[in-house]
């Protein structure tokens, strides 16, 4: 006797199906690898691809974006390699972790040779990023493409009739798009689960991918991709990339462009999200943010502010060569889990040792940031996501529940107003503050800890303040690992508030092992070279 | 026996009384000047205010800022000296104008002194102001002095507890604050008038100042002040200094901090006012956003954009020495009055005769941008207006009952929403506009004509366009006023708009005679250099 299945679930059902069947028969896996969630030791996803994948494929995927750019350029490779390399990898990575939501191959086969018989026929390459590989998020529009900012709803209705502004940009620029990646329910969880089921970590199967680009995070920490587009408009680039072992670039809100993005929310304004890249190296962060900054955005997107990239303007205070750091080892609110206190103390031994200036960086009001924050994500009061999940009939999921109770409600103008005054005084405080800190940057923790359990993520202020504040910041792997070793759970402690409590108890060492664990650095708004330069010194010496 | 009066006419007529008797009784005039209405010809109030002072203060306040600075400077004159003629000036155009809404002469010869001591003490200016007087708008905050927006509601209750950013930059570069200007109920009106009563053209007494910077563009237009600040969300700028014949010139809204002012719709941010100079000269202009911004104001506001003044990157499309400039003879909507055509031609004729590249710029949907900016304005339905207004009892005045009735009503969040979106579609489709008309800038009418006779100032379109595309624009004095002779009444025509009709009634060349007739010039967001460059150059040749 058939199950009775209502009609979004049969939708979703077709939705995975259609995907799966896009996916060449030989890629598929054939046997149960072993990051089975029985094992004691996870094995992470990028170790079992090199078992599977052929020298030249392991070759092409071991590269970052830039080293595959000249590579191509140099025809070492053709596009078309490359591409098929990539078009495997994501598939495997994809069987492991559910990180995509849409796969077009033919389409980048056919791109691949365009570029390839470009560059014989021109001697020239197209652009910066001529043959490498960029995946995108479910959300960012790419011509002909779905996208369904993770509701059944949406399936169908939002292909789009051209590509987003960032993604046009990329493509006159060489790159070659073959997938789009997953993002939670209404994008707004800091895990990525959807319809299309939960993205899982790189690294461990029983943790989060983290969210909402949880799919860009897992496909590239595993393996499937050399670069990727997030959005981030409370941790949502930094901490996937974190959860799973890569670099993160959050940009100014406006510098980078965001038109042709589809989300349920358009037209609040009031806190407004980033895009940016997330990869493999920081060279690769800075490969993209310069190509999409060189094309004079600001002609395509109003929203994007005429600021040209300007590395070569970033000046430290002690006018030498390394940054004044200042260290926020906790933010007052929610002490750090074991790992992530190793990861910062070994840093910080590390940056002294190079002979960089290092002092400590007082936390400020991080409970009334979330309280403004959390209050102007839906002034609404969640009202546009409840009826996009109502249309198909699918349920709400608790962690989308969870943030729409965040201090939502429907707002009368004057309260949003009001709310709006608020967050601009915040941000004025928070400036005083952090010139009375006298350093160049901040460095702190990306998260409480390294990935979450699945469905436990529910703090998001040690990425969030910096949307509330609009403070570029990114997010490297330390190359550390949770260790149960090492990594033992923290005694029982007096707690600073409810969230602490909860964070201690959710710490398992068991549970986590091998997760990596990232830190993030942050300037002040439009301080983005600052971050990208901050970025290559400090994560070069931490993690050396 | 005495005539009842409201709780709210004796507030507001208290607060006249103690401005008046802040005017030493040596300024005051004894008779009946020649600017009577009854005039045929009016004479300009700069002109009676030269039959008035006396050689130094003639010599002094015929300086534009910059040429005072460097006379301070250069010890021709002491600042004491200076603020003392700008003492008797303004309260010489006041009289003439109704201008001013505090006048403080104690406080700012105090701070004269002191700059002349400083000056005598370390033989160095404080600043690039060193000694320049500066007017100062109703509603932006200087220590320990009103603002009241036009109700009477805020007398005593916005007092400044410190200076405004901007206003603290200038005085840390020497300037010297020694009145505020009037600006209308609720800052809302293309004229300027308010329980204080209207303020009057500085030309011409039958006509408006203008708004709602009224009370400056009167001042400076009558020789009463050197440089001031205004702020500009629909004209607010640009209209008071066309009116009155002077520069003035607004930013890109987020280049120029606004932090400290006083408003009654403060946390609506979907449509943002800027804040600039108007003054004498172009160079002044200059002076004023350039001293601004080398003090990173981004420091101290965060809605400043991190944007250092760079005129030095500015490039024309003919990589020569002259932009390429587009006519934009009309808005589609509303036809100019004969002077304005007439002013426009004559710059076209001068222009092309100074070998400059000038084409016509097609306008784009004028209607449908300022159904979406009159919707933005009040997204409370101007309930906070009229709270502000109720709160004394004073009636709303006929401009403000007008505007609110624009398009107005109280939002839920998903009309706002809606409306943002409208916005931005409406921003990039006129970014690609502007870039399919092939020009590095815009010139055309600041206004359908002159300044209105009082009370009829009902189209913004003009200059409310560069508001809701954030282009920054600015707009300077042809050096034609209005002349009965050459500037006759149009015949009867077929009309392009109810507007248009009301435009074409409106106009009277022997109520309007005398009126000075500006131009106005425009570019693309941020692009802030390139507008100063233009208006330097097209002034030049077109006042030749």
């Amino acid at each position: 006797m058939p199950i009775a299945t209502s009609d979004w679930q049969d939708k979703a059902q077709a939705f995975k199906t259609a995907l799966s069947s896009k996916i060449p028969t030989s890629y598929l896996l054939s046997e149960t690898p072993s990051t089975s969630t029985d094992d004691k030791v996870p094995v992470p996803v990028s170790t079992l691809l090199q078992s599977v994948l052929s020298p030249l494929e392991k070759e092409i995927t071991s590269l970052d974006a830039t080293a595959l750019r000249d590579a191509v350029a140099s025809r070492r490779y053709t596009s078309v390699e490359v591409i098929k390399s990539y078009a495997r990898a994501a598939a495997i990575v994809h069987q492991k972790t559910n990180c995509l939501m849409a796969y077009f191959l033919d389409e980048a086969l056919e791109r691949a040779q365009w570029l390839d018989d470009e560059l014989e026929r021109t001697g020239k390459t197209v652009g910066p990023l001529h043959g490498v590989p960029i995946s995108v998020k479910d959300h960012l529009g790419i011509k002909g493409h779905e996208s369904t900012a993770g509701f059944v709803s949406w399936i169908g209705n939002h292909i789009a009739p051209k590509d987003g502004v960032i993604v046009s940009i990329l493509r006159a620029a060489g790159a070659v798009f073959w997938v789009k990646t997953t993002n939670p329910q209404a994008i707004m969880h800091l895990e990525t689960d959807s319809f299309l089921g939960p993205t899982l970590n790189a690294y461990n199967p029983k943790l989060t991918s983290g969210g909402s680009s949880g799919g860009e995070g897992a496909l590239i920490g595993g393996g499937g991709s050399p670069l990727g587009i997030g959005t981030d408009i409370g941790g949502s680039i930094r901490n996937p990339a974190a959860n799973n072992g890569i670099y993160g670039f959050k940009p100014t809100s406006m510098r980078l462009p965001k038109a042709g993005n589809f989300t349920a929310l358009a037209g609040q304004e009031s806190i407004v999200g980033a895009i940016g890249p997330m990869g493999k190296s920081v060279r690769d962060m800075d490969l993209f943010v310069s190509t999409v900054l060189a094309a004079q955005p600001w002609q395509m997107d109003t929203t994007v502010v005429r600021m040209p990239w300007r590395p070569q303007e970033v000046v430290w205070k002690n006018e030498g060569r390394l940054p004044k750091v200042g260290i926020m080892w906790d933010d007052g609110v929610v002490g750090p889990q074991p790992p992530m206190r190793r990861a910062l103390q070994m840093a910080v031994e590390k940056l002294k040792k190079a002979g960089m200036e290092v002092v400590d960086y007082q936390p400020y009001k991080t409970k009334e940031n979330w309280d403004i924050i959390s209050s102007l994500y839906f002034t609404d009061g969640g009202e546009a996501v409840k009826a996009a999940a109502a249309e198909s009939g699918e349920p709400l999921l608790p962690l989308t529940e969870w943030i729409i109770k965040q201090n939502s409600k429907v707002r009368t103008p004057h309260e949003h107003w009001d709310l709006v005054k608020r967050r601009e005084m915040y941000r004025n405080e928070y400036a005083s503050h952090f010139i009375s800190q006298d350093v160049d940057v901040i460095l702190c923790p990306s998260n409480p800890g390294p990935a979450n359990v699945l469905g436990t993520s529910k703090y998001w202020s040690y990425t969030s303040i910096f949307n509330l504040v609009d403070y570029p910041s990114a997010v490297f792997p330390t190359g550390l690992y949770v260790d149960p070793e090492v990594d033992a759970r923290d005694e029982k402690r007096e707690f600073w508030s409810e969230k602490d409590e909860e964070c201690w108890e959710a710490y398992s060492p068991e549970l986590m092992q091998g997760a990596p664990i990232s830190l993030q650095i942050a300037a002040p708004r439009w301080e983005d070279e600052k971050v990208m330069k901050a970025l290559e010194i400090v994560s070069d010496i931490v993690r050396s």
